[in-house]
């Protein structure tokens, strides 16, 4: 029998700037990532995104960013220390844990956000500084990302549980990255590709790059983009593909094999 | 023997935003309130804050304040709901654990910043929701403030442990409360003249308002301002006056009768 | 032959926070108010807005409103000085002519955004410094206001032409301003009851209080919300009706009796 | 007889932020270059910087920057396209323009600040896009730029008037740009050395690069910061010595060479 988390990015609303439709990806998913304040979501968000998680009965984790609004956190931005992100990343882990604990719920887990991840793959600096922080918050957090760069390299050595993970509606390069969403293909919106897709990924326990070839990986956790469009239909669809196919759904805290 | 902790609101710079002589207050406090990224400070510099304060042995608690940062805080914003408010106190100080944790502190006290403060004086429910909010995060935490108001009731009335304020370097109103900052002689500027002030709340435990009315209340903190231009004068003139006079000077957490 | 302006409050995205429907707006009013960065709106937002109505042959106006994210602009904010707030009105208009200059466009006129607009309506000494601004950047600008209020005045006083507004989706109280949005019955949803209610303030150069008071007012210009969910709905039937009815709908600027 | 202009990046406090001696540095300068409240300054701000400004009868002129308040526009920032940096001057210069004429003063010239500028330097499409964003506010406005690059060379391109600068503080690498400021000698800090480079520069119009090469370049203006500690008393010795070398110290818009 196999197992695995669905994931999506919520509580990117701000103020009164609404995204996404979270209440239908709340209803689909089983772990929630949620922003933390600094590319995108405020405390009411967080503590509203928290409440809705634990009455549905999914995991929460921490989904940090650079403090950049504007940009909702996709802009590369350099010229900060490795060790004043890590404390960025203290600062919105522990923030998103007290709104957990605030809401009777717990944080399980931590996915880093648009350029903060992305810099981080390959940079070993910045992933070690991360993954203390993200230690010093809590030891028992799981880092959920995609495998096989500095990122998982510098958790595994540190000792910090990884949760590792596919997107359902992204490209992969073949550097076993997304590609950036701003070359042709790199989102995926056909609900019925991006299921089948991914439970390839799953059957294989690989990834398939753009030129077709396999990078192995245990996949524990698929990502669909609140923010896609087509976010909803395809993680439906892909809910609906998974049970036929006799994969079982479940938050990432309760997977058997993590 | 009389005790008392003199506490400081410190690490209120952001960015490359410089603010206060925090060096010279933090060798002379035994307390720091650290601002939480609202109305002022930034992860860098909370955990630049509570690492010196741990070097010394200080107490360090949270300092929330509005989501202002343009009027540090010290607007009257009107419009959210309490229980909003007690949101953001939420997220403020769960990142102020995280940072005190991640320095390898402790978090032991909540202290209101400005308007947030004033506000909640003489509103019960937005009292009872920031109170809530402090419960939420830690039970054990203690609420720095002014007494004989909506706030010190509503900590009073939900079992939150209360260290009672009072200003070397402000005076009072009729209400109890500290003259608004545009009065005149609202801000004391004279180091001798504070001192005195202070020594003679502790030996009245009362504070005297500017018409020479005493309201009686423990002194348990003497709060000196960083950003008042004689703060640091205050504060050295106050611990050699405090010692002179044989008042014991140490951190919240450590007075025997609080 | 009776001529009216439509008007919106458009441009009020922010990076990738996206806000209303601008595109279908636009092509139904007259006149675009667009938001200048404080409350809402951003460089970018700005000149897709000021491209498409100039594309349109529309008017385009500054809609100025406090620093405010995060509360959208609606928060009531108080401790700026008239002086200071004048400050900001200058600053974003000047942003807001040299973005519609850059689109090779002109600003013609200025309307006030929430909180701003509202405290404004009372306070003699802020719809001075208001005033004052706006004339300080351009002589030539139509201020668009609910007129009787102190904002009017302090226009007529200093010569700065006024533009009366009504609108089409929001109820009045006996003061002759719109009721807070949060009590029952402030906000219309129903486009035909919207549209009759236009309709009745054009013939009768009026509007209605909830109580059915009549306030007469010269009627120049119709404001549609672009961020009520029946926003285009409610402009697109308004259209219709104030057309079948003979009306005229031309911009601001090409109003022949203003 | 030879004739130059000194300047200083001012205006940069935020809100109750204090940044700099602005007034000294007033005192001693020819022209201002006023924050425009993206990477520091703000409306009120900037009103009394130009305010001020008039008083002594000096240039002002915008200081443009990216939306990085934490940063202080000093980090680099890569995503954004040079059409939208574009809009973003476009919306500082008009800000700064209004701000200008509402204080009864003109804006002479553009300077870019930090990241914006050096990222600039060397990108010919965003040069392109900056300079087009200076012409479409005012076809008038001169820009202050280091020379022998990319933004000279756009601005050269499209007709925009070029005032060469050098820094009296700063040390040159080969490529005649300023030193990072985290390099080793970077920033000189004596007033006499920093003086004497000046002098130097203005006889030989070139600069010296570190290793002692000579870069010609006409030398219009000459660059004091307000935020190096020894800023004021640079720019009065520098001062000093160029009135005792015969130096005439004029305001950019009244150098006769330009």
């Amino acid at each position: 029998m196999q197992e695995v988390d669905l994931n999506s990015d919520l509580g990117e609303s701000f103020g009164q700037f609404s995204v996404g439709d979270d209440e239908a990806m709340l209803d689909l998913v089983t772990s929630a990532n949620v922003a933390c304040g600094f590319h995108a979501g405020d405390a009411v968000v967080m503590h509203r995104t928290v409440t809705h998680a634990k009455a549905r009965g999914l995991d929460v984790g921490a989904h940090p960013g650079f403090l950049d609004l504007w940009g909702f956190g996709r802009r590369t931005i350099t010229g900060d220390s490795p060790a004043d992100v890590g404390k960025m990343v203290v600062y919105q882990l522990g923030a998103m844990q007290a709104v957990a604990r605030a809401c009777g719920h717990a944080m399980t887990h931590v996915k880093l956000h648009g350029a903060m991840a992305t810099q981080a793959f390959t940079d070993d600096a910045l992933s070690a500084a991360i993954v203390s922080a993200i230690l010093a918050v809590d030891r028992q957090l799981m880092l959920v990302t995609t495998p096989h760069n500095a990122t998982e390299r510098a958790a595994r050595k540190a000792g910090l549980r990884v949760a590792c993970e596919v997107f359902a509606d992204r490209s992969y390069g073949e550097n076993g990255l997304t590609l950036p969403r701003h070359l042709p293909d790199a989102i995926i919106h056909d609900p019925e590709r991006a299921a089948s897709r991914a439970l390839q990924m799953i059957e294989e326990q690989a990834i398939r790059t753009i030129s077709g070839a396999r990078i192995p990986m245990p996949v524990h956790t698929i990502c669909v983009h609140g923010d896609n469009p087509q976010g909803v239909a395809i993680a439906r669809t892909l809910r609906e593909r998974l049970t036929a196919a006799g994969v079982v759904i479940r938050p990432l805290s309760q997977l058997s094999h993590l």
